[in-house]
């Protein structure tokens, strides 16, 4: 089973921004914890980041075929990113939706997703966390549509 | 470590209540499984079920003193409790918010939770499982905050 | 054939609150006249009264297995509740709701109910006759189901 | 005692719109039921359709001196027509609001009334018995305002 | 003259829960106050608490031949329980509405009221001093009844 | 100089309707103090009633070349009858949109006229005198344009 | 009878001032037309004009005892000022408001008028004459109220 | 096969009413172009206009067994006309909305469609070629429902 | 301890101003309980009022080095004034804000404070009381500081 | 004559995304589908897919000097991108928006588009269609401007 | 060239009032800035400062003939005084509005500035460099209007 | 001191696009006007324009560790980029949001900056002369911090 991890937008820049919000950890010690609960899961990832939306489109798009299902912080763009959204609807996999602070206890703006009614669920609040556990839910919905 | 786990009103109708939504486990057949994760996990969970929300609030204010973390389904009350949402953050204890589905999929107005922004965080979308993750996620805060 | 009639919060000060509103008959008065009337249709009423949130979800859920179909005023309950409005939903029988007073004609926040869309039908303005129309309504859709 | 009643806007059709939402009763089938019902009632119903806000208008100033009480089924008027529910409060007689649907399950849009206000109450959600419902209840409030 | 003091959900926390908002003092304490206040004004009071919105209707609709005035703090339940303020509006006594901190300065969700309209005053945002120009109030209202 | 004036719907009930808020004149004592003033004022009036928006349509379409300018009371149309404000704008002529009660000071969906926006001005609360002071004013108009 | 006239802010620029939307006449020229036109039908003004929002209450308070009527034009206070519209209803006297042009055609926040409410009736869109035609409705409002 | 055209209110003025927004075309001469097109395309088409809401309602329900598909431009009643909605879903038939000029580019209110939602498609801003279009999207529709 | 008082716009017509809502006391005669109770509390009050927001601003600004707490009722400027609320802002001094009416209980527009969330506290609906108790509130508020 | 046409994010996965709604052809059938139709019509075509806000941005500037128009289908980002909004209105020549879906009778948020008041006109919901509809109007329009 | 500077309400606190936002310097040190940069740029500047919206709008007004451009901090009234920005946009003079603290980081109300879209532009956040960057933005459009 | 200025989408196309806004100088122009303006400070300047979301992103990333400061003008995106936003709250330096046109004064949705709540300020209105503002106002800022 492979898994592909898509950070969004600032993410690059974690562990440098608002450290009191999103922890001390950067995105490599991130990625190194969602390789490790990979390896102990028995699946394969492929992580990646980026800030721009067309090239996240693109990214989910190259899901099919690649990937059993999608664990994605849409970060910024969870907001307003329809594109996103359609794509996430367009690949007919599981779509796990994450993030690392508790969305629903910051700005008005930062509580609606437009990109979770298409998902097949949304996990915030837990920090690094927040990424294994949805690699969890991930693997078992697509085992439980395995069997 | 002992964690409190609260269902909120309606989840004693599991299995029978739109199975396409909610799935076909009992409300047994889910304690059974949060108790075998919870054994497997090393921890202790006393488990709820109320469809009054005076007594939820009461379920929630016993936690001072005898558990180490609360894990709820609001269920209805997730998107009106003031009263609810007000016992949560009294309590200051890590409290998560389950949903077995993804209540950001469904109707405009189960969109909204009043009480997320006095949770830790919010899992939603993954059946039985987002009661699994969640027990999970709180057993970790609590580790977090002694180390 | 057996009806289930609940009554909401404040139904029991029936005849004594504002009785410009609601009539001076009391909630006994009322409930004669629903005996009589079930009487006459040859079916059995079996009717219940409660200030509290939690209890009419308990006495909806009880239909189950007692009751071929429910007549339901949620009263105050009727605009913010969607913890009935899920046990309406939830228990897959006949609902009709009813009230005394034409609720469109009072103020905005009275002219929406969160339990109708999950009813079959609303019946509201004809004061006692609410009741006893929906009775009737109740009764045949039964019918009808059964045909 | 005489009873207008007056079906709104592509009532006409009825049999023949969406039998899965209206039924498959045409409205002479309809007509023919209200007939019968007003029979065994003792009272006299004339009855009108017309898809005109203008004409409707004019059949409700006509009940005066003309009818003791109002039927009627604004249907798409429901929500808009503030000539129609002029004319209803214009008239001072009994106005009973019926719809063949559960509004309150359908579109946003169709929730509101903007003539319920002004009418005595409202019934719907049950098909053609709506109509017989609401043909009930006007003969009531006409008898308790003779008596 | 008798006036019955009820305090809302989450009150039997007071002193432990958010000490900044909403002081030290314990209900125990405050209910001290409000008893040494009522004998100095010579007047009898009776103290209830509760975390259910059922209860609390109860305890409202009670006061009816049991007392002459009501203070009441519907802590979280102000905002959006139309139960409260059906059974405030049916009994017909002088009702104040209390509060401890300035429900105006804190979240937009708490600005409202849903209970204030039926209520003759609302004093909000002096602490335990809230309860005392409250019971003030209430006298000097039934008094001017009186007179 | 002609000027035509249009009542919109119910106008004709005129004296029978609401007499506390229209006053007691009937239609003919309004149409006959409007014939005099012309008469004063040395102008023409021609004079219609409608309820039907489609008709009414029509009377101001007719205007062009029939008439120098408009005394309108759209009455309910008056705040939603987009294709009344298109015919007064597509005539090119003088319109005066008048009301007999001061419709700021009703419910608030009278407030606001989709009309008023493409005619000249609006006159509202002065009983028959706002149609009185309506024709000086569409006179003047047409004076004014013509010195 | 004696009329008071009140000019709110900026109308001191009037001729100055977007002559487009307000005309030319300067506000003497409109001041002596209002003079003229008083003389003509045989009864008392005095015109007064303010920037000031508490000047023109003090204006308005003072017409008790000294005026029979009051002619407004509260200019761009006409959208915010409740002090000027609790001035109007506290005098209790007929109150005609004014406007130069026609404010329902204008910016959005132009469309509502708070003091409306509370005046006898609305005049807006006919320029100088917006107050010529007030003065006589005015005039015939103290008539009809001394007859 | 037989298309029916039906414009709504106000579109018997094109040419005369607004030519910078609408064109100096005609109502004739645009019909020449849509009888011009139809010969092209080998299909027979029948033209209406009415200004009346009820009579669109009529003309609408009239293509039932008499046209294969409707292209219609509701004007004004595009944006509130639910009976026109409702009869438009009722007939079942292909339903292409046209526009001469480009709603969405106008007022606010204009951009909104109550009738879109349930015809095939919407046509704006091409002026007399929204109808041609509108024709050969209508055909092609037609067509390939048979093949 | 020395408390000013500040009485809004149109207070000065106390008594004469709407008597059923505001009572029929006078500003003397409200003046004259406040020095009363003054006096009694063994402290200083200096009384103003005014209809300029602008010298309302002024009065409060001069609490600061003249006063120990500010009791002010801002009337028709609650709803709106800024300015006011900033002066409340800026002076760090105790103010509590009062209202004779029950403002929760009236008009929409005047639920709201923008005054409130930089008070103290707020009590509103005890008519001439409202000043007596803000007063008594005031007083303990510059106690508890100094204590 | 060159008309440029541009497909929005997503379009690449036509035929595979969402068949019920988008249909089976994939995105080489519909360009050569348009291809066809411009050897037909006599023009050049030039057609460009992306996923990516910026680059769209970019291939309408290029438009400048490089086509006579554009027939752009914005796909996801026709709901909040004004960016593209600007490029479009920056250009300067003939733009029509073309949809697959009836837009209209989608999401609520999918009904507007914030590209379509500086476009010359929308076409939306007739498949494949729609973009032909698109290139003959395109091309007309030029023609026009032209002559 | 001259430039008359407004410091609006509150601002002859500056200093004093919530130092954290608005800086230590007093209005006297701000205007010494002023006048010095006055000097710099050879200009000549007058400064007032005042509580009074109708003061304000009168100081506005005699710019006219008295100074080339305004400089303007509305400060609390930039949110709703409607007869600042109708003054404003009667001199028809260069307007720059400035604010010491950056409005748009503050509460949602301080958002909007009705002065704005009459103004030439707006800088705000920046302290006392607001009001010298607003002075040499006025200078320049008076310059570049002269050239 | 380097100071970095990033122009956001479609302002490469300055100086064509709607000259009457934007004024006639090119990106070029103005480019050269910033460089004038830095060398006269005595700063550093690195200035880039890009038409991507995700670019400008990357862009405001980099001036960590390169840059002292940042003016921006995010043009379109300043509306709704939220991962914009999120960047420039990111990196902890001083930003200056510039705009050319004054937006304020434009289109409803332009007047939102979802940008300004995390710069230090924002200056818009004043053509090319923004950007110079916004460079003298960045280097004062950057000065005061390491003074």
């Amino acid at each position: 089973m492979r898994i592909r991890v898509i950070h969004g937008p600032n993410l690059n820049l974690l562990g440098l921004r608002e450290p009191g919000l999103y922890g001390t950890d950067t995105l490599e010690d991130l990625n190194r914890k969602i390789e490790e609960l990979a390896h102990t899961l028995g699946i394969e990832v492929e992580v990646f980041q980026s800030n721009s939306e067309g090239e996240i489109v693109d990214l989910i798009q190259q899901c099919v075929g690649h990937a059993d299902a999608l664990v994605i912080n849409p970060a910024a763009y969870t907001h307003y990113s329809i594109a996103i959204r359609d794509a996430v609807a367009a690949i007919r996999l599981p779509v796990v939706e994450v993030h690392l602070s508790n969305i629903h206890a910051r700005e008005e703006f930062r509580h609606r997703s437009v990109v979770a009614p298409v998902a097949c669920g949304q996990i915030a609040g837990f920090g690094s966390n927040s990424y294994l556990l949805g690699l969890q839910a991930a693997k078992q919905i697509v085992e439980e549509a395995r069997s």
